[in-house]
């Protein structure tokens, strides 16, 4: 049967619970006086069908039943999960809990989003205290899996985590609860740096943003603060780090004080809680992972061209000017010979489980051949902005010979043929003078407006003409023209 | 003709510095008295050469050529850049100053690493104070783009930003001098937080570094604060949010105290900052960018299976077992028909400037649908890790049509051969009843150590001979056997 989940509170972080929930496969019933919310909750939504399912390589189950409810006793009626997300104030949420637990099951778990307060604090007035646990989401709920779990006692907390997991979150348990639990203490003091740069004058919103993503936020991303630090002490461990920068502590280098003293014992505690943490891992490995994870992350940004990524892309035009790739047919050295399109380093995420690049990146690669060559003939970006494309239709790659990550593999491009709709490709990669694969691919000139096969402008078709008539004079590639396990 | 730079101190962050010019061409002369510097900077080198090149879609310049010098006269003669990044303590970083500016050209630039000093404080003592600046990096320097340039005059800046640019990084002006300029400002107050919290006995290093990187890090690799906030405010924007939170200030929300009293003057400050810095987007477009940044970001982290990505994997895990894709032949429902291999939603990352699915990832599907055929026969993880696999030797594609982010699409998989070291695979990719591809691929059973054709154990060949005798009773399908261009 499927479970059902009630959300008291429709706002931005409630949305988020409701998408997660329904995603899911939960059935979700909603409680909010605003008018809006159906209207929010609906945008959220969305937002998340069309981000979390990509998220997996499996189907997610069948979307639950969204429902809107007029009253808090009928939201809550059959859930076995009560979300609170209504505003940080204790008056209000003392006054839903004792709606909540007047119509809700006893056995149902009632989970506070809040950020600021302890779970003791939520319980004081309640009907039932053991009910009430506070789980602390992230904006967006839908896309970050931490949650932040306090005040559960045993058997609410196993039911808790499974529960969570089951939505594929990440339960962080909170051993003693404090104000803002544990995420919110670092955004807090940031918040607090941050006004302060602002109110002296020092940076602005966007430089204190770009100081973030640019640097350290990538690191954060993937390994948090100690195990970053970890490898900042190199080879001497996480001890040497905190004697080397151990001293900063009393140097003025925030606003915001109150020092722990930085005892034995307490250097003790952290380098101890770090080996457990991450001992297990060379600092030459934990480098390894760290760029493999950095270069992973930031190829996505490029492909976005966003933050540290469009840097990349910057820098990609000023050493383009120093290459050997073409940008025009009028900068072929020699037409009368295949172009060469591509010449790049392997990225260390194209590699897969058996040691070498993954197959669906020599696609990747021989795509970018093709976008070059599209480019060269005048189907540039512009062009692809006025409405016209070339689409592939179809590939037959012959994987030759391996390749690895960091290996330098350049391709040459050869045109078959090139008339009306058609253009037919063929491309060869080589790692210096080995041949790594070959490549042939047709494809079709579309009109991006009906998605239908379409002339190419005079301008292009030209171009591309030129090409063909020059390429003709070559011999027809070894492999082209070939199927799937014939010579 | 090819520029020198200097490196003064060859600890992390200058071997860094040292990876990061040879690898955009520059000449580089080191100096050093720690007699282990050579193999240091040996190995950061190393890992610098597999990451860095393969972030970029173009060749980067010929390596530069790496030397060691006994003295530091030596080191600097030719340099145009001198990289200072030795020990933290002022009366050092005088007299290698006084050192540098002795023998160096006064023309060259002269960058100190520092994280916690401002360049008053560096040229205090120095011959020609103007040529000494702070460019503060990031580790690992050879990845990260952020440096902070701080106390440069105007003709020295123009000449810094145009080499930090021109060595793919991200100069930030830092416009004030400040102790620990912007960045370690942030990092120190998140450090103070977290010493209190492992004291306190709240949180270990472990947890502490899991509440960041399954959170907030994902948000700020790509947004920071401000521009995360702002997303928050929703459609009431950042005025809205400041409102909403502010009054956190006076909460016991950190230990770090000395806070900033937020007067109507200050939240416009900030309101029109991030107006000027995010303005152009909506909040439903920023929404949209964070999501798709997200969606990438945490499926680089899944194919690695680290941090956020691995809680992915394990969720997949349990989808699966109400998913419809076997693990097993037992588990195939109907060994006479084709197996269905793949079921997901295509990933926002997937699609390209076309606005579908790229070619690519076509592949990448269809390599998923042959990695689950080799499962169910029993070539698996723990079957690669015994030193066997199967690699794709040739590949045709027909892509029939086209397909958007969100979508879910499904894989048959019928086998047209198995026979000894062969085995010859006919993928059918599906929107729902929509044909959209289909891929044809002969794979080659491979002993990993020596890389050379192999045939498969018996338990496997007995499997795949199981499955291909039941489809051999299948019609032929339609696309099989084609070559490029032919019907």
């Amino acid at each position: 049967m499927t479970q059902s989940a009630a959300i008291i509170g429709g706002g931005v972080i409630g949305a988020g619970w409701a998408a997660r929930f329904l995603l899911n496969g939960w059935d979700v019933r909603v409680f909010d006086t605003n008018p809006d919310t159906q209207r929010k909750i609906g945008e959220v939504l969305e937002n998340a069908r069309l981000a979390l399912p990509g998220l997996y390589d499996m189907p997610m189950p069948n979307e639950g039943a969204l429902t809107f409810h007029d009253t808090l006793s009928d939201a809550v009626d059959g859930a076995i999960w009560v979300q609170e997300s209504v505003p940080e104030r204790l008056e209000i949420k003392h006054s839903v809990y004792r709606d909540i637990q007047t119509y809700c099951s006893a056995d149902a778990v009632i989970a506070s989003s809040t950020s600021g307060f302890k779970p003791s604090q939520l319980k004081d007035t309640a009907i039932r205290p053991e009910q009430i646990v506070v789980c602390h989401p992230f904006n967006p709920v839908y896309l970050l899996p931490l949650i932040e779990v306090v005040g559960a006692d045993a058997k609410t907390l196993s039911r808790v985590k499974s529960i969570l997991q089951g939505l594929g979150m990440f339960p962080l348990l909170v051993k003693k609860e404090i104000d803002a639990h544990i995420a919110d203490r670092f955004l807090e003091a940031v918040w607090r740096e941050a006004l302060w740069l602002i109110k002296d004058g020092i940076a602005t919103t966007e430089e204190i943003d770009d100081a973030i993503r640019m640097g350290f936020g990538l690191r954060w991303a993937q390994m948090g603060l100690f195990e970053t630090y970890r490898i900042a002490g190199g080879e001497a461990g996480m001890r040497h780090f905190i004697k080397q920068f151990g001293p900063c502590l009393e140097w003025p280098w925030t606003k915001l004080m109150d020092v722990p003293e930085l005892t034995e014992e307490l250097i003790d505690k952290i380098a101890s809680q770090s080996d457990a943490q991450s001992g297990h891992y060379s600092i030459r490995e934990l480098e390894r992972h760290r760029d493999a994870n950095l270069v992973g992350m930031m190829r996505t940004l490029k492909a976005r061209d966003w933050g540290a990524g469009a840097i990349l892309n910057t820098h990609d035009k000023t050493m383009n000017q120093t290459g050997s790739i073409p940008e025009t047919l009028d900068e072929v050295s020699d037409l009368s010979l295949p172009i060469k399109t591509v010449d790049r380093a392997v990225p260390i995420d194209w590699t897969d489980y058996n040691g070498h690049m993954n197959e669906a990146r020599y696609l990747q690669a021989f795509g970018d051949a093709t976008d070059r060559l599209m480019f060269i003939i005048g189907c540039t970006p512009e062009y692809v902005t006025k409405g016209c494309s070339y689409f592939t239709a179809e590939t037959h790659i012959r994987h030759l010979d391996e390749v690895k990550a960091g290996a330098r593999i350049s391709i040459e491009t050869q045109v078959l043929l090139g008339v009306g709709k058609k253009m037919q490709l063929f491309h060869t990669m080589y790692e210096g003078d080995r041949l790594l694969a070959t490549g042939e691919h047709m494809m079709i000139h579309v009109d991006l407006g009906t998605r239908r096969a379409s002339n190419p402008t005079k301008e292009v078709a030209d171009q591309l003409g030129r090409l063909v008539s020059e390429h003709a004079k070559l011999l027809l590639p070894e492999g082209a023209g070939a199927a799937v396990g014939t010579r």
